[in-house]
């Protein structure tokens, strides 16, 4: 299923794609999506649905976040060998995990927001995992199981913030709109393969980020192996996978984003978003 | 007010205490507290209640975290001197933000559980800050009115995970029950002044850490509007605010939780926490 939220921002409703690629009201169905109503059980009552029993809904509309809140918004970073080079960071030992606020949830055509006082907010196109049941202390072998789907993510980051105020990186990762999802949440089904998928992002039409998730250090089971014996994952959190390279400090001369920039991507089969830049008043 | 909630582990009801200290059933006013349900508006309407008229709960019983879900755990690192000191790290320029998984959320009286592979799991009394409404880009002068009320924290670490494993910190505060709040949230009108609050911490008896709020490098009106700088802060958000001398870590030499050990704490105004530790199974 591809599972999303369509409507004006903080009245979005429920909706999924059908078959054919219409968009169907599933707000009959389920309140809303996030937390337990993206639980395996959950999803596997909505996948009894026959979606040509939902009503159409008209097109074009709104697409938002495809959760309105999320538990937990964890990031892996420097999970590509070239993105940890590009950087001047060493290839992580071990996944390196960080945290975004949950308030800075936003859809896949919510402007991106430059920060007030940030020079330096960058991109960073990335497979998102959705939870699906509790996980602690699982093994990579099993690790798949707990697993709802996947999304894409833009895990915007303002690097002055991230890594010249003062310690951990959450502070540069947090601001409004700086963690995109969507435009769905495709359940793992519709997935075979998590690490063979196309990851690509442009700026004003042109390309900055080209490769796949064939290329990250730790695999999606590695990753909720790994995390779960640091912390129980819940249904709903996502984790942001980490970003291949190509981002704007790793550019030289480095480039950052600016107001009227037009930022797009593309995770291979979990859709496309495309976002202006504007600054924060 | 004194908020709270009581009963079983994972059917906890809403409840508060009313000015003798009983403890009275709020669930038939409130679903149960978290996220928008400790917003000042939803506390405003609370506090036109007369306790008095709410059904008396008969004690001994439970008493679970204040609040059964939050949509963030931040917390500040190293905001008195001297615990920066015995740590060995510099006093910070600016608040040195981080965050726990919100799943590590936990009740006074729930056990501390050492996790697998665990050997330096340490206690850190704090005091924690509940916020109110949405705050971003907030002057220092009006960050209190941000502010629903305030709870003790036991901010328990992993000292190993949080150092030695690659990265953040976020990978040693999270285990499930690292993070102890309440008994209580309450609400600020009975905080007149957060910054004249004492600390207490105890193992087994022994005097641990003793301080004060006085001593915080970074107020809570500070931090508040800090943060907002970086990040929307929400309704329900915890900010733990960060723990004076006494770790075990700072002693010489190191002292860590084993199972068995009982810590006790107390912050002024805010209640007491008294809990078992364990081992993981």
């Amino acid at each position: 299923m591809k599972l999303l939220r369509y409507g004006p921002k903080g009245q979005e409703k429920p909706g999924c794609l059908d078959h054919q690629g219409n968009l169907r009201d599933l707000s009959g169905v389920v309140a809303d999506f996030g937390g337990d109503t993206v639980s395996l059980d959950s999803l596997a009552q909505l996948s009894a649905l026959d979606p040509r029993t939902l009503p159409l809904v008209a097109q074009p509309v709104r697409i938002g976040a495809p959760m309105s809140h999320i538990p937990n918004f964890y990031c892996i970073g420097l999970n590509y060998a070239a993105h940890a080079a590009e950087t001047g960071a060493e290839k992580p030992k071990e996944p390196l995990v960080f945290s975004k606020a949950t308030s800075s949830l936003a859809g896949p055509e919510d402007t991106i927001i430059i920060p007030r006082g940030a020079t330096r907010t960058d991109w960073e196109v990335e497979l998102g995992i959705v939870i699906g049941k509790p996980a602690l202390y699982v093994d990579e072998a099993d690790a798949l199981d707990y697993v709802a789907g996947y999304c894409a993510v833009n895990d915007v980051s303002e690097r002055d913030f991230q890594k010249n105020r003062g310690g951990q990186w959450i502070k540069g990762k947090s601001a409004p709109g700086f963690g995109k999802i969507g435009p769905w949440l495709v359940t793992k089904d519709e997935v075979p393969d998590p690490q063979a998928l196309r990851l690509q992002l442009s700026v004003n039409g042109e390309n900055r980020q080209d490769s796949t998730t064939a290329d990250m250090i730790f695999t999606v089971a590695q990753i909720v192996s790994y995390m779960s014996h640091f912390m129980e994952l819940v249904p709903g959190d996502v984790i942001a996978t980490g970003t291949p390279s190509g981002v704007g400090a790793g550019m030289s001369p480095q480039r950052f984003l600016q107001p009227g920039d037009i930022v797009a991507l593309e995770v291979e089969g979990l859709g496309q978003q495309k976002a202006d830049v504007i600054a924060a008043v």
